[in-house]
Formats: structure tokens, C-alpha cells, sequence
């Protein structure tokens, strides 16, 4: 198509970032995000769903500049009134519906929301700026217990879409522990915010490249600095040789019993009364679970996890598939985080001035959906549509009937729309469609009351084969009576 | 909360014409298209999920005007480049899809789409800017085969929601016997068609009212104009009174067999060729559906159904629900329309300069949902979870397991998690929640290994009958070993 012939044509594209989802892309995700309502409906949590468009008040977070508040969120003005924008995430509108529906929604008040969430950001390979989200959040339980139930939950929600036990592992830390920690080692004063603060800083970025730098990385982050294999030089938090032990010797408190975890934490924080605090929860949550049954294989307090520091305000959890994968150069890596969450208590106050405490997890949708792709625990596609072919144009009725009737019995069935002139189409049609059969009657097999099954699978096997042989005794294309075609159908697709 | 106080909390608002869908509000609707989608799926139908995100241009329709071309959508301009813009429908990134993906997809296409679509409109009561879609349609099938197959796919799946057989029609007609009415009464020229077509608008419009009307008021406006009830005066197309007539009885030319229907047309219409195309459309529609066993009592010809004439090409439809509803002031009325559609050719062709046939059906799935709620076919809520109460903070592991044991029985329960001091507020918490059985459990009780069970579904029934009577054989509230609380629940479940 020529530029100069039409040029005011549309392209027919998705704008940058964006992208289409066809069939088994569609109906594999819808399988997963429906098992796991099913799992947080049976833990009475109730379904919510908000309006794609919020508020760019009421979303908070991005607050309008002069002209265009669209820094991260995709954003545009009401004639002269209020701007309006896509929500970024399914928690924010969750504040929103916490302080504006206060007085009629239970307390505590559990929900599971999925859907669509756009981020305005430059979008790379597999970077896409809409995607789903699927949460589950108490607003309104303080205790802790409400944290050891959004653990449980999300284990028996991974199992349920079938990642088997011992696949996944959720880790839990907890906010207060990491505060007790940056005390112990001098770089952070509970009463004095600005203390020390660009020093914590890079304590708490070097903490959160653990699993990447490792120890002696992690180390030379906390004391003098680090040069990394490019050459760049990463100023360091300044802490000496103790301390900086004190700190790597923490991340690796996750020691094979829960129990001897707490025990080591309390050593560890024992001059910090916010981390004893969260050790103490720590031992509250682990308790909770293994009256559940849940033990150390499947939740385990573990200390390196690290998650946005400056959203939670207390339990914090991480789900991670421990199989292996192969990335794309090869090299078999752990499949890695696929959910995450946690506690924090101040998104509410910012609409109604009451703090309001919430935990809640987030499933990696997209991620998850990979990881059961991976293991071959997606939901089967649903398989192509036996095709009912057109010999003769006058007798589509007859054709139609034969489709109806495969239908009613539960067989997806459809009679080929395209031009029938040239049969190949009707064939390549077929195959395009995935059809595990074609039904063919002509003129002369529907004067016999016949109808011809043409077994494409078998067909597809046969033609990827070296020999027919083993084949000779199962024939591809078989007659039958009408009356017969459920049947016929029926056997050669358990075939 | 005063504004002086804290002028700069946000409003924990909705933006106006959105809102927000709770508990079963979701899953009703989700339950609803769930049985829709099983049925399309059965038909050969493939799952489309596109973006909520279109260029403008893609969308078409709408414009860019020289500043915002947020007409009627809602759109916003990325840096210095493309305009964006909300979906306001699903036919329209249907369109792009078939363009796009062009070699890719097999010809012909079936596909469905169920999602949310924007429209940036003056929102009202009952009408809101952003709201769901559910669509069907075949794209590359230029046979009316396609056509009826949409009819027949469209009363299945009716009553797959639960809209029995004699509670609904489909009416089916075709833009082009509409065609050929205008042009045996003068007001249309194939070959010209600025010929009389300000008076063609004014018949349009009139034929569209024919539900309203009804005859004689249709007539007029077809004529000299009509005064209506307030004293205003709408200029009538200027025919004479046979001309009106045929009109008007074409209108009424749904007889009790479409056999006859179609003779009618074919009289009325003898003189159009294009008439006469669509009848003979009609006809093969008929004659498709009446093999596939869809008579007149549900699919039916009906001349009077008069759908975006701008859009429309061939065959179009309409399903209305027959049953009688009690309006606003407590009339009785039929329900109404919950779907439509028809053939529309054009739409691919902005794109690639190609012509493809399309046609398809869209249901109007919050005026579904409304009529299974008024049939009382909307899917049962989930029932309110059991709620296990806590009566003494230090054994919530306890009570934890309860809630486990039950739900591995498959019984939605959760722990109160909200403050247990005041045994009042759970109670109050488990009625909300519309919780059928409240579990307790004090120091007592579990020193002597036993549970109460609080049947709060018998409670309230109590509190609100005139005699304690006919309740006294069933106590409200047992005690049982807590080694029998999953049986005991079930069987007070089962009441």
C-alpha cells in the first residue's frame, strides 16, 4: 500500500506499548485468575472492581504539575475541571474505596481485585504499559494475623493454579526488623528521620542487591564503596568491617527451622526495641501458620527479603518459584519472584485523616502465567473447532444442521463462511483453525446419506512421519451414515 | 471533616459517571459472560482481548479537531505525538485487529470480545461513562450464512444465561428491503443519494418511532408533520396517504410463519431490486435457522426493526426480552432490547483500501443482567462466609485452623480479624458479612474440647417471626465436640 495512493489511510496498530491478546492467550489467563477467586472467595474475601478512571487527586502519588500531572500515569484534563487518569495499580483505588464507602463496608473489609492496570512509561521487550493485576488486601485488621492469613492464602492460591509444593516457597520478613537493623548499625534514628539518611540510603539499595552482589559485593557497598566490572565506582554507606558483618550476617538469618531464624534475629536486633517488635510478629505470623499447617518448606521467615521501602510499615512477602528455568541465553536460572505484598498502614489516612492498617498481596499475573506455561500447568487451549466443510452452497442449511448437532452434544463445531470455491482453502482453513476434523459431504454422498470424517490430527502425524506404517491400520478418512456423525466425531476425537 | 481543617485531603470520590461493582455485582456479571463465552467458544468463536488504548486514528470517527479530539471519548495527545484515545466500543480495535493481523488470521475470522468501553458523554441516571460489552462477530464471510449463524449463536446463548425459550425473540431484518421501501415511495435514489434526502432523513426517523407511535402517529409524520402532546411541531416527509400506508403496513408485516412475512415483503416490494435482495437475504436466513430448529417462536423476520441505518449494510437484528417488567411508576412493560446487530462492510476498508463483509452482535450486558435479576436467574451471590469468632486473643492459631479445616472441606470461612474486645461488633461484623454461622469458642469451652455454633440464618428468621413456636425444635445455637465442627457446619449449612 502505497503512501502516495492513500495517504490518509490509518495504520492499523496498537499504539506503542501496547498489545492485542488472541484465544489461548485470552483463556489461559482467565483459567488462573479464576482459580485464584476461587481460592480468595473461599477465604471470604469479596470481589471489587473499581472504574479504570480515577481522580488524579484520588490517586495520589502523581500530583498535577502546571500543565500535564501525567509523570508514570496516563492522565488528560475535563474541560476545565478535575484531571482525570488510568489507575496505575489496584490498590490505590482500593484506598479510595476504603474511605469513601467507610461506614457501609465491614470491618475489616477483605477484597480480591484483577484487571488492567497502565503505567506511562516507556514501554521495552515485555514491557507493556497495560497489564493485569491481581490483589487480595484486608483494610481495617491491625493484628498480624491478618498478614499470616494473606501468606496462606497466596500458598494455597500458587497450589491451586498448579504450582505443585515445593515448587514455590513464600518468604516473610518484616519492615521493623530492617529499621532495627539500620539502628543497630547506626544509621537510622527513629526520632530523627533526616539522621544519617543518605548513608541508610545506600545501605538499604546495597541490601537490596544481595542477591545479585552477594556477600563480599554487599560488603564493600556497606563500608568504603564498589567498583563494578565497568569500571563505575558506587560510593559506599561508610560502616566499618562489624557492622558491615552485623548487616550480611542478618540476610542470611534464614536458617532451616523458623525457630532458630527468630532466635538468631534477636540476637542480632537485641539493642533496637523496633526490631524486637518485628521479630516479635515475626514469631507471632510463623506460630499462626504452622497451626495451619503451613511449615517452613511452603512460608519461611526470611530476612533478605526487601520490598519498597518506603510504602511498608510492617510484615512484608515475597512468593518465588524455586524450579528452574532456562533464560534466553541457556543458562538455567531460578524461575524467581512471581507475587508480593505487605503491610502498610497510612494510604487510607491520606483521604479521611484516620490511619487505616491494610496488608495485602499482588500476583505477578503475566509472570505467573509464564511460569505455568513453563511447567506445562497452563490451561489447556481450547481445541479447534471441528469444521464442517461446503461441497455445494444450495445445502448450507444441511451443513448448518450438522454443526448444531455437534454442538448440542458439546462438540465445538462451525461450518466454513470463506468462499467455497476451491476446496484447498476449506482444507487450509481447517488447519488454520487447529480442527481436529473435517465433515465433508458432496452431492453424491448426501443422495447416499452419507457423511466423509477426515481425521486431521491423524493427517498432521502421518505427514510429519517417516513411514506410514504405523499408521496403515487406522485410516485418516473414514464414510459414515449421517445419523452416525456425533458418534463417528465423538470416537475420533478421543481417537 | 472541615475544609479549613485539612484543606488538602483528597476526595475519596469516584470521577462523575464512573463507578465502582461490589462482591456480587462482579460475579453475577462475571457468571453471566462466563456462560455467554462457553457458548460462543462452542460456536468456533476465538477470545479477542485488545488494548483499552487506540490511537485515535485507529478508532476513527472521532477526528482530531484542531485542540482535543475528545469528542465523545476520551483522549489525551502523547508528547508532541500520537492522540490516544479510550475504546468506546469493541467493533471499532476489532477492525484494527482484522487489518493488522490480516495475513494471520483465518478468513473468515470468529471472534468474541467482553470488556469495559469509555465513552465520554454527559453522565446521567443509570448511564455511565465507562460499562461492559460483549461482542461477537464473523469477519470475512460474505454469506448470510454468517448472518444467521449470529442469530442462532445469540438466542443459545440467552438461554444458556438462563432466558427460557417464550421469553425472548430475536427479530431479524435487512437494511436492504429498508432501502427498497424508500424507493418505492420516492425517497430514494440508488444512483443519487442527495435525492430527497432530507425527507428520507424525516422518514427514517419516523419508522425508527414506530414502537412509540404506532401507526397513525407514524403516519403522519410520513405526511404532513405531527403536533405532539406539549403543542410541538415536527415537519412530516411530505408523502401522500398511500405512500404512508405502504410504509406503515410494510411495518407490519411480521405475520405468524416467515413464509409469509417474506411473501408480504416480496409484494410490497416488487418494484426495488434492492428490496428484493433483501428479502431473498431474509429468506436464506429463515431457511438456515428453521433447519437448525430456531422457528419464529425465536427467531423471527420482522420488517420493524430499524438499527443504525449509517452503519448497517445487510441483515440486522435485534433481541428483545417478551416478559413484562414493572417500570419506574409501576406499569407493567415488556423488557425490552438486550442485543443487537447486523452487517456492516465498511470497516476494514478504512484501513486497508479492501472491502471485507462483517457482521455481529453485541449484548447489552448490563440490561441482561437486569432482566436475570428481575427473572431472578442472575447467579446466586456467594454465601457469607462462616465466621470464626475470637474470644481469646492468644489462641488465634486455634481458630486459624477452624477456619483451615473448614475451607479444605470446601466451606467458605475466615477468622474476625477486626478488634475481638467487644463480642457485640463480631456478631455485628458476621451479619454483614451475611454469614450463615458464627463459631465460638471461649477458655471453657476449649478446656473441655468443644465449639458453639451460632446458626445465624435460623437467628435472624427468628427475630423476625411473630412466634418463637415454630422454631423451638431447632435450637439457634449447639455445642459440639470441636472434632465434629466440619460435619456440624455442613449439616447447619444444609439447614
Amino acid at each position: 500500500m502505497s503512501k502516495e495512493k492513500a495517504p490518509r489511510r490509518p495504520r492499523a496498530e496498537t499504539p506503542k506499548g501496547f498489545r492485542d491478546y488472541f484465544g489461548a492467550e485470552v483463556t489461559e489467563r482467565k483459567a488462573m485468575l479464576d482459580a485464584i477467586a476461587k481460592v480468595y472467595q473461599l477465604h471470604g474475601f469479596e470481589a471489587l472492581e473499581t472504574s479504570a478512571v480515577e481522580t488524579v487527586e484520588a490517586l495520589g502519588k502523581f500530583l498535577p504539575d502546571v500543565d500535564r500531572p501525567n509523570e508514570g500515569v496516563f492522565a488528560w484534563q475535563e474541560d476545565e475541571k478535575d484531571w482525570l487518569a488510568l489507575r496505575y495499580d489496584l490498590t490505590a483505588p482500593l484506598a479510595r474505596v476504603a474511605a469513601q464507602y467507610r461506614n457501609d463496608l465491614p470491618t475489616p473489609y477483605r477484597r480480591y481485585a484483577m484487571g488492567p492496570v497502565w503505567r506511562n512509561e516507556k514501554p521495552g521487550p515485555g514491557r507493556f504499559r497495560q497489564f493485569y493485576q491481581c490483589d487480595a488486601d484486608t483494610v481495617g485488621a491491625p493484628s498480624v494475623a491478618a498478614d499470616a492469613e494473606i501468606c496462606a492464602m497466596l500458598a494455597n492460591a500458587l497450589e491451586a493454579v498448579g504450582i505443585e509444593r515445593g515448587d514455590y516457597v513464600v518468604r516473610v520478613s518484616n519492615r521493623k526488623i530492617l529499621d532495627g537493623l539500620m539502628e543497630s548499625v547506626g544509621l537510622l534514628d527513629l526520632n530523627d528521620p533526616s539522621y544519617n539518611a543518605a548513608e541508610r540510603g545506600i545501605a538499604m539499595r546495597a541490601i537490596d542487591k544481595f542477591d545479585r552482589l552477594g556477600e563480599s559485593g554487599v560488603e564493600k557497598l556497606l563500608m568504603d564503596g564498589r567498583e563494578d566490572a565497568s569500571g563505575d565506582f558506587t560510593q559506599g554507606a561508610g560502616l566499618n568491617y562489624l557492622q558491615a558483618l552485623s548487616v550480611t550476617t542478618f540476610l542470611m538469618q534464614r536458617l532451616p527451622t523458623n525457630a532458630e531464624t527468630i532466635s538468631g534475629l534477636r540476637s542480632l536486633l537485641a539493642q533496637s526495641v523496633r526490631g524486637l517488635e518485628g521479630v516479635q510478629e515475626l514469631e507471632t505470623i510463623a506460630a499462626l501458620l504452622d497451626a495451619q499447617g503451613f511449615g517452613p518448606d511452603r512460608i519461611v521467615i526470611d530476612p533478605s527479603v526487601v520490598r519498597g521501602l518506603g510504602y511498608y510499615t510492617g510484615p512484608v512477602f515475597e512468593a518465588e518459584l524455586t524450579f528452574e528455568i532456562l533464560d534466553d541465553k541457556g543458562n538455567k536460572r531460578q524461575f524467581g519472584s512471581v507475587a508480593g505484598g505487605g503491610r502498610y498502614d497510612d494510604l487510607v489516612k491520606r483521604f479521611t485523616g484516620q490511619a487505616v492498617p491494610a496488608t495485602g498481596v499482588s500476583i505477578g499475573v503475566d509472570r505467573l502465567l509464564a511460569a505455568l506455561r513453563a511447567k506445562g500447568r497452563a490451561e489447556a487451549p481450547a481445541p479447534g473447532p471441528v469444521v464442517v466443510t461446503v461441497m455445494d452452497r444450495d445445502r448450507m442449511a444441511d451443513y448448518f444442521a450438522m454443526a448444531a448437532d455437534l454442538r448440542n452434544a458439546g462438540i465445538r463445531a462451525e461450518v466454513y463462511l470463506g468462499n467455497p470455491k476451491q476446496f484447498g482453502n476449506q482444507l487450509k482453513y481447517a488447519d488454520k483453525r487447529a480442527s481436529p476434523v473435517a465433515v465433508i459431504q458432496g452431492t453424491d454422498e448426501a443422495s447416499r446419506g452419507v457423511v466423509v470424517l477426515k481425521d486431521l490430527i491423524l493427517g498432521a502425524r502421518i505427514a510429519q512421519s517417516a513411514t506410514l506404517e504405523e499408521w496403515k491400520d487406522r485410516p485418516a478418512q473414514v464414510e459414515i451414515p449421517r445419523s452416525d456423525l456425533v458418534a463417528a466425531v465423538r470416537q475420533m476425537l478421543e481417537g
